[in-house]
């Protein structure tokens, strides 16, 4: 028997986006602002954050299909067809998202950053520091 | 009712890392390499994996504490306590691994890569490609 893993959300995203056809690929190609909209828990984990930090946001791409093991990137059907795991794309097995955004602003447990390419209501999982080196 | 998502492994680490007081916090402090071992079934995920690439891999924390929402930095007590979404502490809700490393070499389901700094056995759940800028 396989072992599964059961996450819990703890926010979601707030964005203008709401069509995978019109959504930008990558974040730097032009996603609009978006809110992170944490949970009340989750106070005592997000009271750290700070204007101008460099984070990842990992999110639930509830939208995924999940039996998916090679795509077309970028949804182009030019592109040689590619195993899922050299791409970006959000239909694999287990659909994190990953996203390197900057924090623009904080107001309580709402904060405000740049070039998120994630649907409105998107789950958001965790929240990481980038490291020293980009890491 | 709060929604959960459930994730199933897709392959494992083999380290020779196997206790959490000895293991570097950061892969680049000087972990050893480590293979990643996919399952048979994803295959045509890794088909396009090539030595060289650098790519992140996301992990599941499976020895973490996930009630945690604050800890003192690199397990020091003299390191004033932080909310865990400002730090790589692998206890948090959702404790997914985010390991950023290249191939060093790749044999068939088996990839070789350098300063990994995961346990001997810990579940790997996404593998993607880093992007241009390091995003």
């Amino acid at each position: 028997m396989t072992a599964h893993y059961e996450m819990a959300p703890i926010g979601h995203v707030e964005s203008p986006l709401v069509d995978r056809e019109t959504a930008p690929k990558q974040g730097f190609e032009g996603a609009p602002e978006a809110w992170l909209v944490f949970d009340p828990e989750m106070a005592d984990g997000v009271r750290d954050l700070t204007t101008g930090d460099d984070i990842y946001v990992l999110t639930w791409l509830h939208r995924a299909q999940r039996d998916v093991l090679a795509v077309h990137p970028r949804d182009d059907q030019r592109n040689p067809e590619t195993g899922v795991f050299s791409t970006r794309s959000q239909d694999r097995p287990n659909p994190i998202g990953l996203h390197r955004v900057r924090i623009a602003a904080i107001d309580g447990l709402r904060i405000l950053v740049h070039d998120l390419e994630a649907f409105d209501g998107t789950p958001i999982v965790d929240v990481k520091p980038v490291l020293v080196g980009g890491r």
